[in-house]
């Protein structure tokens, strides 16, 4: 089969680990799976190492605005604004995500009232996935709660839009971790490579296709008419006969 | 705004309400307004109240090749198969889904190893969504399970594809229920009404859209090649650094 | 140390598998060795492994006064009202617990207005845990939403109140499964042996202390006097300043 | 009835707001009720405000000892440590706890490899409990996580230990906004008000039982003798049979 060239498409990979250097991060070696696929496919791919910056917690656009001395956010913004796909990277502990990216739902949320130009969320026309790793338990739980968010911010979740690797339960080495005499931890998991690789290339398909579409028609879905009051063809149910 | 026309897509909405009778569920209300919105565009609307046929619990295609005197899954799954939308509807008992919801997820699931011609997931080419009603608390919960379980099978998720009605924290009545002077509880919450709009419109476009585009293209999840250790464009990153 | 002995406490150990033959449950045989720990403590134990029997879903004491023509939970109920111990055990799909347990947690929830006769919920002097097994993925997930059911019915959740057996991520063998010339599947798991362990024990010194103490004292927590307007000291907080 | 004393407790309420300014948090009301009940009942309570401190991410006890130039926890943990009743508070956004509530979670997991005097778990011997508020949605999903998380760390969740306020869905008020004519929002709950009596009481009956038995016993959960390899009357099941 020929690969799709897929030039012209953005992606920004958010690496949510608590690791303050990028190169030990071991969620940030499965977003490298994801960059050479998408990059191989003519992809602009940006890399954000979010613990890098200084982010106030918070739900506003510019926590500057309400009592933080310092807010990165606002200059990262234009890079999520800029990207047609949003990979959201985390590790897990105690089974959930890091706190570092629960201050990026955050700050995503703080810019939902945003409105493209055609009255839609701002968030439309984009496509989300998941990536997560730990040493044991949790991608389900959290691409539950990540593509979630994405979706009810505005973007589209193709197929299979999640891949991680745990190992077996309980403490035990992370993905990418180098081994004596055998490949590094992970890498020869066939479930972990076969899903990095649907998750990437669904993205990819899915960003496309709504690109070509000029994004999703407005007709139910246009804030500013739902606003205005426009039904868009809601009619009251029947109600539920009193007992 | 002209609305669209998608006749020619056939949804499914399936209600896991655990009332046997179709008539007095809360749930089925706000499946009814989906309905409405759907019907009103041309879709060929399936409803399928699921505690009215006895399906097995189990994770096979036909339970009664396991055990079980008696499975209804069989005969139900070609009305799935049919659909280019479908819709799970499900109360809320303790904060989740109901068990008929779990058997459902369970059913959907025992039929993940069939491919569609072109080698991917059956699911394919379908979108989902989610209706929950609860008198309190968990809509966003069930969504993130529901709506996870949805694109892990391979429907694709369009943006803000959920919708709901919970009242104030604890005991209360439920979405429908009759009140002397004021609409049934929750006709007048403008969040349910938006939502249910906004979602039933998007799951038509996004259903339009890929049946339009033939679905996604197979570059990266035809299952077969993959089986047959076709990569994709996939390669191995670094280790991580040892320490 | 010198094992205490626990005679005199009684257990109920159920198994949500979806296996109909309890001698080939997973599960089961992790639920297997919390039997081998308390009934060595003394402790009577009780099994029920719950798909053999035929319980309808729903959300009252009794299925068979709201359309259904078979309800075994009545019958069982007794034995759950006589433990002081309840564990629940369940396999994951999707990274959820069975459509089983489900049932199980909404027919637990059906009692919930029963008191005991000192005014309070009827699960009040009983202690909780939950045995989770998967071939991966899902056990802390699992064990947040059967943790908080019981904890939310009344029941004390012990330190460390759960155990479980995941392998490494993507399809594979389950706990027990037989392996040529090594342990079989998860045997050999130091992590998975303490915690079930761990949980065994916190189970049975919670509940020994419970029962010495004659359960939690009645001061704020006694149904009828709430139900009175009682507010055992509760005084309302200030408004939050308007803005 | 007479009020218990439990003069001789101590407990800390955190508050994981997101909100700077401590007057202003809606869900610090709710932590009011609590911290009332409690010094009404003799227990000396402490309050933390944790948005106020500088606490940096991550899983180690002291964070600048790991790349940060500032780390308010290690400060902090005497505390947490002193505490016998140990009560978390979040707001919710998009459904989840605050970043900050997870931030804490983190830093207590930080903590988990120190053990009291007897090797137990430096958790055991504590109760915990949840308090959430939000606009709407997502008291039972929040609490799940949060009382999951205390019980793995290793301590004793009473029965009915959340409480919480939450609005009909959709944008609205949050708990203690004022308003005309009427008490402040969630005031007249009383769902609200009866859980934060039973929970605030119920975590005192239970310190308080804990603290009379001295804890729990050791059997079974000694750390130091688990790590010596012994057993306390593990033994293994057997094989599921092969097929």
């Amino acid at each position: 089969m020929e690969a799709p060239n897929y030039a012209g498409l953005r992606a920004l990979l958010v690496n949510c680990s608590l690791t303050p250097d990028a190169e030990t991060s071991h969620t940030g070696r499965l977003l490298d799976v994801v960059d050479h696929l998408m990059s191989g496919a003519g992809v602009e791919v940006d890399r954000l190492h979010l613990v890098e910056h200084q982010i106030a917690p918070g739900v506003q656009p510019d926590m500057r605005e309400h009592g933080w001395d310092h807010d990165d956010w606002p200059d990262l913004w234009p890079r999520v604004e800029a990207a047609d796909i949003l990979v959201i990277g985390t590790p897990l502990w105690l089974g959930e995500e890091s706190s570092v990216c629960r201050v990026l739902i955050e700050r995503l949320y703080a810019m939902s009232a945003m409105l493209n130009e055609r009255g839609q969320s701002i968030y439309y026309g984009k496509v989300g996935g998941a990536v997560i790793t730990g040493n044991e338990d949790g991608v389900k739980h959290t691409s539950m709660s990540l593509l979630f968010a994405m979706q009810h911010l505005g973007l589209v979740i193709p197929p299979q839009a999640d891949c991680g690797w745990l190992g077996e339960i309980g403490p035990g080495p992370s993905y990418g971790d180098p081994r004596e005499g055998k490949p590094p931890v992970g890498f020869d998991n066939d479930f972990t490579r076969r899903n990095a690789t649907i998750m990437s290339w669904n993205l990819m398909h899915t960003a496309h296709l709504l690109k070509e579409a000029g994004g999703l028609p407005t007709y139910g879905n246009d804030r500013n008419a739902l606003a205005d009051g426009e039904l868009f063809g809601y009619a009251e149910p029947r109600a539920v006969p009193g007992t």
